[in-house]
């Protein structure tokens, strides 16, 4: 393997040179993602890995002719979206090459007709929306990190929003692609609304992390700005009762854009003046025409009260839309000593309520836990997904990233005892991936087939998703 | 490799005796499936390649010792769902042996709270239908061959029913899955709502047409039966505007379960009484909960009444229900001489006009066509499927395969130079193979990658979806 002089200067000879930076801003900027044990271990100072240089493309062939580069010379290279993540999948090892794609930002095409936009992978969520919006248009996707994450960062770590419920998930929206595989091929799709023409080529890439190649560019549907909109809050005597709601909604056929359910420590927290002491709120918002709206808010409604909830009227609904987006950063914890983090599983109906009473009783059992709460965000026909948040107190500093395992070791143990899924859409990076094989079991090896199928060479991404040596087996 | 004698008397030690077949009527109905020109060649008494045997497995542990026999010895496998393709995905080579699922047909479990079933692959879709309506539960996945095809079968040809837009296509419905790879090893996946765990593996066997192993279990998603239904039949001055109106309903944000247009040609035959000479026919169906259809209903209808279309009342529909599976078979028309086939494509809203009309334009070029139509019947936001069926007839026998052919190829470049995909439902198999490579293009390498990565020795229905050594490069 070259020395880092020697790739940087490599790459120097094949891009401007410009294009290729050791800046230690820059390279302290994207080495990492927003894992809060890589916050952590950076407000530290102490020893990280460095990084041979970022190299900032500005084309689909100046990404091949570095992979290319890369995969000649068994260089590492991770690839950076806009650094969101949450789970490490982004931790540039030793002398690799950090591809940052946020030279890659365009906006290609709306096609109006065929309700489909192009877009360049390092374009920010909230940029994307904002430019739909203006031509009449939303994606309907809308992560809590819409104005921090990127549209092609959504496809590597399987993305989730928060009109899933109408609008799916990334896999739901993603239709066609380009993207450059490990070795510098490009492959692109067509944009065509289902074949079957074999495997669905999307799936290589989507929730793969980064290992499989880099995504150059995406087409997305989209759809035009719903003409109406109903909301509604509803109280129920405990999470369980709320859940048993929710699972109604759905199973009556309903599909509201949000369902939101939060336990009583949220939504005591976040709406204090609307749920009692004790009692789960259900915020349900509804898009698109007029009588579809006003069939859904009735029908959602009528079967939340059969089961005992209150109605509480669309103000907590219009202060979530308000504040939605807003969380403090994990640094603010931080330096007081705290350790908060998210941690988002889901299961089926039948045990869902197994899966948040087991996971917060294990997270609670934990010495130095000081709070441990959870809201429903993702609801389908078969079950829903549990969002939970917690904080930990260290006795020390020393004591910080062994609390925060021991509480995360406990979540996905439950988890798993409930026959959940360890991620519902934040994805593995380093976090999870102890767990990974234990969710999966006997299917784990092929992810590892799939990683050696695309880069045989092991480049891409080292240590995200699977075990540095690309296999799993 | 082993003589035929040889494979069958090996397996025969490894299960019961009386599960390994060389009857040649077994063999006869199991070594192809229903392409018409492999049921032609089979009218024909032709020389057809002679597999070793078929054997009929009860058990995933029988379907392991079977594969990995096969990947010991290198005999290529065949696996045989019920037999209702119809682009010659199952066309078991000379000493081959062909897995017969027939034998495994249980319906195990019906989860009420998550709504998911669990089944063998065996079961035919109409089994296991009214399996669920006696329960009171539908699957909401009705393909036209719903009595001739297999729970298991659908999966590998990623099938789509005429329910589709509102329940999805198959892969929107699969949620778990047991399947043996090519050397025997047996992997299973979790029933989970969804997940961010890595690549979403059931795309590794969703349109693999049985060249990544042998599903043996699957777990699909459920629906109560739907409490009501709405019905109406639109009328329009030509197929192009039938399209408008279906986009303009779609992109509306309406998603009844049956949206189906007739071109002229179609509603002319059947639905003689309803549609003028010229006119396209739209069909709308709308299940769900009492509002949500009322709603859905009005909307449509008025969104197709705003472009000209002429309401026409519940019968069209009424009467489309009642003989929507009833086709007469290919041998009927093979025995008069004549040759009729369906070829479904799909494009984007934007180009289906250009797809509609190239298409048949270019079948109806070839000499001894006689009559070429069309309809639309899986819609999306972003454009829709059009399914054609045409008749030929050829001067003589002899020439029967070719005229074939030619309108074939003329339909597939048609549908290419449109921007579509070459199959919207059918899959492959052998008939569309030389055109997956002008589709897919840049991509086209993805696929033998992937099956080089789960079946390295190329045992599983080698020449299905890509040609024989497994190599698509």
């Amino acid at each position: 393997m070259p020395t880092p002089e020697r790739i940087r200067a490599d790459l120097r000879s094949l891009l401007d040179p410009a294009q290729v930076i050791d800046d230690p801003a820059v390279l302290a900027r994207t080495r990492r993602d927003t894992w809060v044990i890589s916050v952590w271990r950076s407000l530290q100072d102490g020893s990280e890995d460095a990084p041979a240089c970022v190299v900032r493309p500005s084309s689909t062939a100046e990404v091949s002719s570095v992979l290319a580069y890369a995969s000649r010379e068994h260089v590492a290279v991770v690839p950076f979206g806009a650094g969101s993540g949450v789970c490490g999948a982004v931790l540039a090892p030793e002398h690799s090459v950090i591809v940052d794609l946020g030279g890659m930002r365009a906006l290609k095409h709306i096609d109006e007709v065929s309700l489909l936009a192009t877009v360049e992978p390092g374009l920010l969520g909230s940029e994307f929306e904002a430019a739909l919006n203006q031509a009449g248009y939303s994606m309907g996707h809308f992560p809590q990190s819409i104005a921090l994450s990127s549209v092609g960062g959504w496809v590597a770590t399987r993305a989730a929003g928060q009109f899933s419920t109408k609008y799916g998930n990334i896999e739901n929206m993603l239709v066609a692609f380009e993207a450059v595989l490990p070795n510098g091929e490009i492959v692109r799709t067509r944009s065509i609304p289902r074949a079957a023409t074999g495997q669905d080529l999307r799936h290589l890439f989507l929730g793969a992390e980064g290992t499989t190649g880099i995504l150059t560019e995406l087409t997305y549907e989209i759809h035009p700005l719903a003409p109406a909109t109903e909301k509604q809050a509803v109280a129920f005597s405990s999470m369980r009762t709320g859940l048993e709601g929710l699972r109604r909604i759905l199973r009556a056929g309903w599909r509201p854009a949000v369902l939101r359910l939060y336990d009583e420590i949220e939504a005591g927290r976040s709406f204090a003046g609307a749920a009692n002491a004790g009692e789960s709120l259900l915020l349900i918002l509804t898009e698109g025409p007029p009588e579809l709206v006003a069939a859904e808010i009735a029908g959602a409604t009528r079967i939340a009260t059969e089961i005992g909830g209150r109605v509480l009227g669309s103000e907590p609904v219009d202060s979530w839309m308000h504040h939605r987006n807003s969380v403090p950063g994990f640094e603010y914890f931080l330096k007081q000593g705290m350790i908060v983090d998210t941690i988002e599983v889901a299961s089926t109906w039948e045990r869902i309520d197994e899966l948040y009473t087991g996971v917060l009783a294990g997270m609670r059992a934990v010495p130095g836990l000081i709070v441990a709460s959870g809201h429903s965000s993702h609801s389908y026909g078969t079950g829903t997904n549990i969002y939970f948040t917690f904080a930990g107190r260290p006795n020390s500093a020393e004591e910080l990233e062994e609390l925060y395992f021991r509480i995360w070791g406990a979540a996905m143990e439950a988890t798993l005892a409930a026959g959940g899924t360890i991620s519902h859409h934040h994805g593995i990076g380093r976090v999870r991936r102890e767990w990974l094989v234990k969710e999966l079991g006997s299917a784990y090896p092929l992810l590892g087939r799939l990683r050696r199928a695309l880069d045989p060479l092991g480049i891409m991404n080292p240590g995200a998703l699977l075990p540095e040596s690309g296999s799993s087996q």
